[in-house]
């Protein structure tokens, strides 16, 4: 994008405005748009800011995408726009990495503490004004697995270990000598390392490999004392396998904030289950954070008409930024 | 106690009795007793093990202690024993300092966590089965003011600190160079100081000079933002004032692990506020606690029919243990 031409930005979103947009609206043609306008709102559109970024409607959509170069998603998974027709395109995808790294990775250590230390069980005796001691747990020394090691999973790995905890790494490549997990396993072996793990958590890319990873055999191999945590995206589990697990005791209790399902239907059982912990698709999202993710996109966006490289692209045969760009 | 005698252990336990304790039975008479028969139990015997640490019923058995040379407390706090004929008498007095300190610092950290992500809402929407998004907070970059600086309050500056919150104390002596906190306000200037904090920590021990720290005054110095978190004694604080500070919106909230009068009564008013957690004085208490407060016991047994100094040697006219012994 280094033509003298007005660009045409169209921005796709729901309920939610993007704030901060006023610099970006004073040098290029700005076309706000929901879902039902969106293949009119990308026709001639030289890029799109996809600020609506759990949608699944650009696919549908797309055949209107006559003069697209670039796609931005106010987001760190890129997963809702990994069809096809995008995958075989020459459109340049980008993301929000970074934005969510150390907000989930409080999340996630916020979640540990509030297993260890019986924290749900406190609140619902206090709703019956009971008084009730317990021995609780420490969560030094205890051991947390983490499945995913792009930047978030890597936030939540330092955190977890300046809290205390023994920390390992589960990547496409195993290795020992990782700065931030020391020793990374194969997560095509993942259930070999499973067995050693008192919190799991799951902030891997949802991808053609990762899908469903989390199903009966994963929790089967858990320990029984084990906690699930997850914070990347539902579909890596295998919802029907995590509730039985759950209900066998095969894990000993799951802090969920993303499922295959969003919102999480009303009838589901995970909702009262006493060892689950639900959240609705915010571990990341601290006040603020809507004007960082315009931010991200902004300086892109400044990049992109100055002709720089653009930052966070996305390699879209893996599905996410590979470590290192 | 070097005397060939065989030495007179009374053991005042409540409910629970002491775990581990084969090892001292095997070389001393151990006389366990609740509070109804603590004078009988008192009545010659040379050293008292009060397993039972939160209980005030000494004072009025006191008068049956005729040879007593030395008192341990199985707790850290030695308030409940702080009356004027031990203090003026020549018992040693020695408490259980070391115990609970990485215990009480993930306990505090977790209750920060709960209110910057907002956990106790997510719970009672999940008891709704609603979902329902909201913004949440970072811990990075905020402040804690951590008013006692034994032990206790050591750790839990640590642990903050790891967590990447800003972190001061307020202890009796003022000072910029303290390797856990940094900088240390003087308790006595404390409310100056508190207008500076995102989270309020007290573990201060109970002493004349801070039973009511925490009343009207100090509450309306704090942010209306501010979360006050009480790990040490329920004395510290004027409830009522701080009941009506948190009505009044002089702050936003309280993570309350012991109170005034415990069990906290069913009709206490803190029960039902929403920005209140209650927890019943579990704080520091993980599994296997009890067997490590016999075995600091037990190390302290040893040492005093060893004739080698005792550890944890209270202050009685301080009431509690001073830095560095």
């Amino acid at each position: 994008m280094t033509d003298a031409r007005t660009p045409v930005l169209t921005v796709f979103r729901g309920d939610e405005h993007p704030p901060d947009m006023g610099p970006i609206e004073d040098v290029a043609e700005v076309r706000y748009t929901d879902a039902a306008g969106l293949s009119d709102a990308l026709r001639g559109a030289d890029a799109l800011f996809m600020y609506e970024f759990l949608s699944t409607a650009l696919p549908s959509a797309w055949h209107a995408a006559d003069r697209l170069q670039w796609l931005h998603i106010a987001a760190a998974g890129v997963d809702p726009v990994m069809f096809p027709e995008l995958r075989a395109s020459d459109v340049v995808l980008t993301n929000s990495r970074g934005v969510f790294d150390d907000s989930i990775a409080e999340y996630v250590l916020g979640q540990i503490l509030a297993f260890a230390k019986d924290m749900p069980r406190s609140l619902r005796l206090q709703d019956e004004r009971t008084w009730k001691h317990r021995e609780t747990e420490r969560i030094a020394g205890t051991s947390a697995l983490v499945v995913g090691t792009g930047p978030i999973g890597r936030a939540i790995a330092r955190m977890l270990r300046a809290a205390g905890l023994r920390v390992s790494g589960a990547g496409r490549r195993a290795r020992d000598d990782d700065p931030d997990f020391g020793t990374v396993h194969a997560t095509d072996r993942l259930t070999d390392h499973l067995p050693d793990a008192d919190y799991v958590v799951a902030i891997a890319p949802l991808t053609d490999q990762t899908k469903g990873m989390f199903d009966a055999r994963a929790f089967a191999a858990m320990k029984p004392s084990a906690r699930f945590v997850n914070v990347g995206r539902g579909e890596l589990v295998v919802t029907a396998d995590l509730v039985a697990a759950l209900r066998a005791g095969d894990i000993a209790g799951a802090a969920l904030d993303v499922f295959d399902t969003e919102p999480l239907p009303a009838d589901h059982p995970l909702w009262t289950m006493d060892q689950v912990l639900i959240s609705p698709h915010m571990s990341g999202d601290v006040v603020g954070w809507r004007n960082e993710l315009v931010a991200v996109f902004a300086e892109n966006f400044r990049r992109w008409r100055a002709g720089e490289p653009l930052r966070n692209v996305v390699d879209k045969q893996l599905g996410y930024v590979p470590s290192g760009s």
